[in-house]
């Protein structure tokens, strides 16, 4: 077992109507003024912002809007966040979304505090020092940014998605009500699971060793957000099928399932991130494409831990089957599994190489994935 | 599934050699005197009193300390501990142990910022208000006290052993060095076995819902504390087993296993308090001749999940056998199954009941164990 240190101070507040709550515990925190941040308009069509309007209100909070995050979200929309954060001189972040809305909402906790741009800390070439407390309602079940430091944004100028860490952003409190994503949407259900998914298997496959009990724990969490997927899209509103999801989605990337394992890495996040960026694509529809074309170019290099997993999560003999068993789903679900799908056509696989090569290198991993190895994972992908 | 809210701060450093960085952990907190809490004379037969004490040195930290914990911790060893934290002006507890040890310095934490009796707390009279905070090196892995709000204690005037709860008592930091447990017993390391399993049944068997989740994650932690535990017997220095159990055992109590699980209650660690506190046998113990027959008594009051439990655990087809198995193991890894084996008579047994049944009314269970239930539930244990 390889050494590891493990914190996580968030403080998860989970279950029916505890949106409702989040005036109480701003006040119970001392906040009496946040940047409310949140996404297009489905917090208003669900009553949510309704909800958490009149909790704060009620509360005596004051707040004010930063709504418009995009899915994908934008460096140029978190930096106007830093701004109003400044100017209206807020003691938090209140970010009411999926991760997308979490992940600027930590962006701007962030530049709030410093007069550095806020892109260099992206770059890696500062290292945060501070942020403002941030709290959450999440209301779509994927990223895991409820309960970590990690936050994604896009510099829409390059093209770049890229990612921090810090312990200053973990969120401070996170609400989760399961009923929130009654209303998520079967194909963004799919992404969901696709993405909850990529985010155990990283480091399953890539880590030179695996202790048994995290290859355990992985496979229940993918075994569940499979089966409570298959549910969810017969029975939208299926409570505890919607709550076991929310929370191995949680459980999938607040650090608890690397811990242990020697030398793992995201190489799959950093070749979707390019995707992204370069395409705007939902980030669950990257993933689905990229997973089984990075698989079939990495199987050898693990067989035993490709071979067990195809055993424990699909009862199959070999590695191969087990990479189709899982596409197979992705495409069962309605996730896309080639770029053909997503009109990336196959000359613009150099592209995506480039970028993806810059994550690499902003990610200390481009001696192992050089454009070779990146072109011929694209290749694997392309119909 | 159950609502929750779920919050564990502490920070886990796990590793190789990790004791010798207290000193300077200690220092980047800030902490310049601390009261050092230890047990017998274990640490300074193995090297790790001297480590730490190095450690301190070199970074200029002051201890005042408290040696002589014993197994199942009494109340006026921790008080003389409270006189000391408040006369030395301590900053915080350094406790270097096991979960008694850990146990102990977490009540010297609370007694020392108060002049309330700290008994109240454990009478849950009082309620607690702040603590110092305690650092851990701990050197046996079986209570998770390293990485949870717990501590029990036995009032040995009263023949009483209760517990305290609060966010409080988390351990700031805890040190986790696998290798400062190959010196722990088979007969330890039984007990160890015996008292995490104990951890993750007791909510899995009396949840009224259990989410299939945690279901699965229980069965999975239970899987590798009997695999591991196998490995140690034979081989009391591959590290590897002692990590994979060491963090199994923190897993098992550190407030996640137990999340989302519909009214779970605690009833084997109520009658083995009992037995720890009248005869002051190993809670291990206690719990392995409590754990078979109080299983057997209610076995029928949730027949599916013991049916289950027995197909995941041991590929048995019935609940009866899953526990004659799990009986079995504690008998094969020489841990007691009767109370016989640990001489206590069956004219005991009514002591026996009118303590445990204390201890329920502490609890608020006086109502389902009655004192002619725990007499039908000892009774089972007697040979």
């Amino acid at each position: 077992m390889e050494d590891f240190e493990f914190y996580n101070p968030t403080k998860i507040v989970f279950g029916k109507g505890t949106e409702n709550r989040i005036g109480e515990i701003l006040k119970k925190d001392k906040i009496k003024r946040v940047l409310f941040v949140y996404g297009q308009s489905s917090i208003k069509k669900t009553g949510v912002y309704d909800r958490v309007v009149e909790s704060l209100r009620k509360n005596n909070i004051q707040f004010v809007e930063h709504g418009g995050v995009k899915p994908n979200p934008v460096l140029s929309h978190a930096k106007e966040g830093i701004k109003k954060a400044k100017n209206e001189k807020v003691q938090a972040i209140l970010a009411v979304g999926g991760g997308s809305v979490i992940d600027e909402g930590k962006t701007i906790a962030v530049g709030a505090k410093t007069r550095k741009n806020v892109w260099l800390y992206f770059k890696r070439d500062e290292e945060i020092k501070g942020a403002l407390p941030v709290y959450v309602i999440l209301t779509l079940a994927a990223t895991g940014s409820e309960m970590n430091g990690f936050a994604v944004i896009t510099n829409e100028e390059t093209s770049e998605k890229l990612s921090i860490s810090s312990e200053y952003i973990f969120p401070k409190i996170s609400i989760l009500n399961p009923e929130l994503t009654y209303t998520v949407s079967p194909q963004y259900q799919a992404y969901a699971a696709v993405d909850a998914i990529a985010h155990v298997i990283e480091y399953y496959f890539t880590g030179s060793y695996c202790p048994e009990l995290q290859s355990r724990i992985i496979e229940t969490l993918i075994r569940r957000i499979i089966d409570t997927t298959e549910i969810i899209l017969k029975e939208p509103q299926d409570y505890n099928a919607r709550a076991e999801f929310m929370w191995s989605a949680t459980l999938a990337l607040n650090g608890l399932t690397r811990l242990g394992i020697k030398d793992g890495e995201f190489p799959n996040h950093m070749i979707a991130h390019a995707l992204g960026a370069l395409y705007d694509l939902p980030h669950g529809a990257c993933l689905s494409i990229v997973i089984p074309a990075w698989m079939k170019w990495y199987m050898e290099k693990n067989k035993s831990q490709f071979e067990r997993f195809a055993r424990q999560l699909f009862n199959k003999d070999n590695a191969v089957d087990g990479i189709e068993e899982l596409k197979g789903w992705f495409k069962k679900i309605g996730a896309p599994v080639s770029l053909k799908e997503v009109q990336v056509a196959e000359e613009e696989i150099k592209k995506v190489v480039e970028n993806a090569y810059g994550i690499a290198c902003v990610w200390k991993m481009e001696k192992f994935y050089t454009k070779e190895v990146l072109t011929e994972i694209l290749k694997n992908a392309k119909d």
